[in-house]
């Protein structure tokens, strides 16, 4: 690589489609600064392809996109711009198969229960595709996420909408009071790197080995269960609590990131709603292939082979469950998508805050907003979502006009805290023991175990520990705000980690910083408290919580989470500049289908890209680049004080609009700048034309509106194919063409 | 005084009927100790007539009860026990000068608008004995209250009810959030002793001295100012918040303790309620003499001068705002009593614990108990019950069977933190600012205040601060428990308080013991969360939050405060030992007057007693009143034990009958006792007497239940003629005067 390349990813839907309009943009400008762009591909479609490159003929093979970023990771250069991909469901994974094979990719069907070495093999490839497979290879540093001050004050300027809060709201976080992850969790401290064994042993005393786990010194491990029967049992109570106090019930996992226990957990909120029909229906559904864990879209789509009027009973059936279950909250009400159809249809971290910011109210059957049983059932983070809720019912909706911020430091390097996502999750076979054993045969934790019952283990390593400590007091330092260490004195591996900080902190020099461990109530109280007095606090947390806030307080700060500036310090040198978190948004992608208008907005890559330029700028040296960085952020706040971000609906400014003004006011704050006569110069003449044309680049760039836009592909999108769809103004191509 | 003398306080209602049975046991008990009970009649009756004694013939004069034991506290061997009394409202008042008029005391009528001096004079005398008049004078110091750990260990293996909580709930409470006293606190801490001048300048200029106010070195003055305006706009605006949402309007004030400002807080609740019917016949009202501080009862009582027809007309205008305003919680719905009848009907800090023992809810008019919002305007305190609901809602009821404790130690002593409850409070009768200025003419604080404003000051001596927080860490070092003082970091006052704790805290050795500083939500969330968890902490409060709070958690642990063990440990060196806070029982009277069962549980009254013995036995080294102390106590916990506590009706045991148990049980414990063979000789034939004629006197005891007792004093009670209902056993007078 050149030190002087900036890496920026393809990913999927949204996002993908917009870079074809944004990246030639920022590519004419960063020339002139010598910097080139890479585009790496790491879309869902990408990966899959390169996970079945051998079975390809070589014309259709591809490179590993993400193998290379995620080597590139260990370069102390590595300057990556990464925007939102699909954390992919397993429908999700079906569709994209099903795409590409349409395409003429020539690939293996997912085998759900795979008995062949060959479709274990299959299924191993798909696995690694499945869920949350980018980050954790690309995140190999700790997390830095805040609200841009430009951001912040043009929310503060221009605060978003907030539902009211009503004192009598019913809304409600629910989840289980014991046999969870929380009540069971237990954790070690390596004091010497070893091979530790995770094992199942069965009532007849044999003993299964589950996995061989290579631990460094001083890495964390947990070990945790959630309890079947008390899941189950916790799902219908709530489901009768919800009924009976006529209230709506609405589920919240986390199936993408959470790839192994979640889908699980939903499998059982599946099975347990509809438990009439699974009763009735439960042989035939094993015949089918009925797979509960991807949502109740499986059952409609495997009875397809069924004869209709065989269809048509178990159809009934079905709705036959609603009239004696609580009412149901629904993804997409017209098309009677209700939160249970597909387990990656509603993300907890996405869904609470939009709920929260949603006057507490889910949307209902009428397509009406009402109150509603947000069941959560693992406690351990849940909590805190309760929390809010009755905070909001006590001091009513957050206020984005006086409200402070709450940044986040996020321990998430090196695949820290891992919850449930990965190869060291279980779901129980047979009534036992699980236990971790160390190389001399000692156990180091054990729990009884069910069948069905769902154990997992979890690792996290001390470098990043250490480096998040490290992180977190240099924030505070930076920004002159009280941190909270989020570290919950219930949890037993936050207990282990609370030891480091507290070592790791004497590292440092903290005098006259405001820096505090806290549980999680706590945390989320005094920041909330804070909050409302338009006080700023830093949120310190693990992986999940860094997830989870990185979400809740943006959404109500700034309306979205899309607008923080994400930014990785790799623990070896190196940057990686995140944009948004707000998924990469299928609706904009049908919206662009039906009336060719992209409501995605690029303001993360924006910010991102800015952050890129000016890290290279020091790191290489590189003037050019810093006066890049600082007029697009310039040119970012003047977009925003303009309104010239993407509206909503056909007729207004769109992705492709906002991208125009963006590359005008950029074009004119470096003209206007004075650090770097070279480039006022070069970006004079291209700031003239623009605003002289502005009038009919902004005509062409509507005309098109309203119409479908003949998109071919939706997974694997053909960039020739889009870029003429995203780039239809040749007056602003030919202008961009004259750098 | 002799040093063996115990003041016994006759009260009022309940307590008093119930002292006409127990005070005899108790006295033939002690005299084996050589120890006198001594009566001193404190009962509102009693303080009004010894108010006007000068006017009454020689033979109706009586003696100043509670003079006489204000002084008694100033004695280092005063040994007193306090029942509960009437804190009178003005509705008590009128009925109770009734009362003894037509027993032939010639009292003169109570003025509510006084015009001559006469009348003035006649108005500040009554005003002498409405509201919390008993308590400032006998609590010459703070405020030691805890659950007995009979009474705890009882309650844990018979629970109360507790009314489950539903995480749907739509109770709240609801409280200013602008306008009130929290916000405008101010608080100065004297550096000498001065005499200050509270002073109100008019818009003209002018200064009107409203009060000379000498203060000692190191005492804490506060001053603040509800709006009045603010205050009725919040009114509105809850009512309207109620009937938009569907949810009943419950208010809840202390018009008692604090006598001056919650009374015009609940008139401006009336006014606004009944806003139709004010403004309607305001000018009608002003010439009946209705005053809306005296609850809607005073219209029902003054319009009955009005002929039939117009009095109609009003009561239908009255009915007429019940269908525009949200449904009003019922005091007694069978009676058509609401919350606004009345000021002195609901008393928050008893009836927010009952209505969060009951499932959130309040009674309504159909006589069923509903969710309800509960309006605490002023938000000081108010904010700690939102906690609470909050709290429920979440975790559900709390469960006295795992349910930890939390004692408290109260700053009370030399009218510490009389917030309210007198001369220092006033309603501001046009616009411009109340000042405190010293005696040189600084302006030490000042408000901007409006016609009909509430302005108070406020006092808390210095000695009684240094005495509360050295019984802070005793309790905490002899209980080993955790101790939080409550001072809420947003209250000018509590951080006046917070130097001197944190001085005062430097005087005790405090190693190996947990002694915080919490801001309320803080302090009580942290003492609730431990509180389910089966962990004690003690609160270290103002006196405020010492009477709100020790019914409270009593009521959530016991389900009743009048179990707890209430000690005043004198700055003097006496003691007062108050049994329960309760209150004085009016519905127990009435069941007592229609069928003569008295359910009222002496309890708090053995306890205390078992105390003031105690006590006695130490400091005057008399062993056989520690022997008494001892096995009174055991027989507490026999009596417990054995389910001899009153049931609540007719055909069960009453007070009586279980006065009949303690003497029993008392006497066996001092029979079989073996510290003292001159008390086990005296009483072991008592012991035997008692009990082979169990059988007989609980038949006499019963016998007399089911028939109207002929009681004719309610005020003014003539204790012989009591004594008669109270003692109707024959046989067990007859055993207890052997002694």
């Amino acid at each position: 690589m050149s030190k002087q390349t900036i890496y920026y990813t393809l990913t999927d839907e949204a996002p993908a489609l917009a870079t074809a309009s944004l990246l030639p943009i920022f590519s004419a400008f960063a020339k002139e600064a010598d910097i080139k762009l890479e585009l790496t591909d790491i879309s869902l479609a990408s990966r899959i392809l390169s996970a079945f490159s051998d079975l390809l003929p070589a014309d259709k093979q591809v490179e590993d996109g993400l193998k290379f970023l995620g080597d590139l990771t260990a370069n102390p250069d590595a300057n990556i711009v990464k925007l939102p991909n699909i954390s992919a469901s397993l429908p999700q994974l079906y569709a994209a198969i099903k795409e590409l094979n349409a395409q003429g990719y020539n690939l293996p069907n997912y085998p759900e229960n795979p008995h062949t070495d060959e479709e274990k093999e299959v299924q191993a490839r798909y696995s690694k595709v499945l869920g949350s497979a980018v980050n954790p290879v690309l995140r190999q540093g700790n997390s830095d996420r805040r609200a841009p001050a430009a951001v912040k004050g043009f929310a503060r300027k221009h605060p978003h909408s907030m539902g009211k809060w009503s004192k009598t709201s019913t809304s409600h976080a629910d989840y289980m009071r014991s046999g969870d992850f929380f009540e069971s969790e237990q954790s070690v401290t390596m004091t010497e790197a070893q091979t530790v064994r995770l094992e199942f042993v069965g009532e007849d005393g044999t003993v299964e080995v589950k996995k061989s786990l290579p631990l460094i010194e001083g890495e964390v491990l947990d070990s945790m269960n959630i309890n079947c029967k008390a899941l189950r049992d916790f799902f219908e109570e709530s489901l009768q609590d919800a009924k009976d106090n006529n209230i709506m019930w609405s589920l919240h996992v986390k199936a993408t990131m959470m790839k192994v226990s979640h889908p699980i957990v939903f499998g059982h909120a599946v099975t347990v709603f509809f438990k009439d029909v699974f009763e009735k229906y439960g042989e035939l559904f094993k015949e089918l292939g009925v797979n509960p864990n991807n949502g109740l879209g499986s059952v409609y789509d495997k009875i397809q082979t069924l004869p209709e009027a065989q269809q048509e009973e178990i159809k009934q059936a079905i709705d036959a469950c609603y009239t004696t279950r609580p009412e149901l909250a629904m993804v997409d009400s017209d098309r009677g998508i209700t939160n249970l159809h597909v387990p990656s249809d509603v993300i907890v971290d996405a869904s609470m805050p939009a709920m929260i910011r949603n006057s507490g109210k889910m949307w209902g059957r009428d397509g009406k907003a009402h109150d509603a049983k947000a069941v959560m059932p693992e406690s351990t983070y849940a909590r805190i979502y309760q929390e809010a809720i009755n905070f909001c019912k006590t001091n009513g909706a957050f206020d984005p006009v006086t409200m402070g911020t709450v940044p986040n430091v996020g321990l998430m390097a090196q695949k820290a805290e891992e919850y449930g996502s990965h190869d060291k999750t279980f779901e129980m076979k047979a009534n036992g023991v699980m236990r971790v054993v160390d190389a001399n045969g000692n156990v180091l934790m054990q729990h009884t175990v069910e069948k069905g019952d769902i154990w997992r283990a979890c690792q996290t390593k001390d470098a990043p520990i250490r480096d998040w400590v490290k992180l977190g007091v240099t924030r505070a330092r930076q920004s002159d705000t009280p941190a909270v260490f989020w570290l919950d004195e219930e949890r037993a591996h936050d207990n282990e980690l609370r030891k480091k900080v507290e070592t790791y902190l004497k590292e440092h020099d903290t005098s006259g910083l405001d820096i505090r461990i806290m549980s999680y109530n706590e945390a989320i109280r005094f920041s909330m408290e804070r909050l409302i007095r338009g006080k700023d606090t830093i949120s310190v947390t693990g992986n999940v919580l860094r997830d989870y806030l990185t979400d809740l307080f943006p959404i109500m700060e700034l309306g979205t989470s899309a607008k923080m500036l994400s930014i990785v310090p790799m623990l070896k040198g190196g940057g990686m500049y995140e944009t948004g978190a707000g998924g990469s948004a299928p609706k904009h992608v049908q919206q662009l289908m039906e009336e060719n208008y992209l409501r995605w907005d690029s303001l993360g890559e924006f910010l991102a890209v800015a952050v890129s330029f000016e890290e290279l700028g020091i790191k290489q040296n590189n003037e050019k680049a810093k006066v890049l960085a600082n007029c697009l952020d310039k040119a970012t706040g003047k977009l925003l004080d303009t309104n010239k971000s993407p509206a909503r609906k056909v007729g207004d400014i769109d992705n492709r609009g906002s991208h125009f003004y963006l590359a005008m006011y950029w074009a004119q704050e470096l003209a206007a700048q004075t650090d770097n006569a070279e480039l006022a110069a070069k970006f004079a003449p291209l700031a003239k034309e623009l605003a002289e044309k502005e009038a009919t680049i902004v005509a062409e760039l509507a005309a098109v509106q309203g119409k479908p836009a003949g998109l071919t592909g939706y997974y694997h999108i053909d960039l020739a194919e889009v870029a003429k769809i995203m780039r239809p103004s040749n007056t602003f191509n030919t202008a961009l063409a004259t750098l």
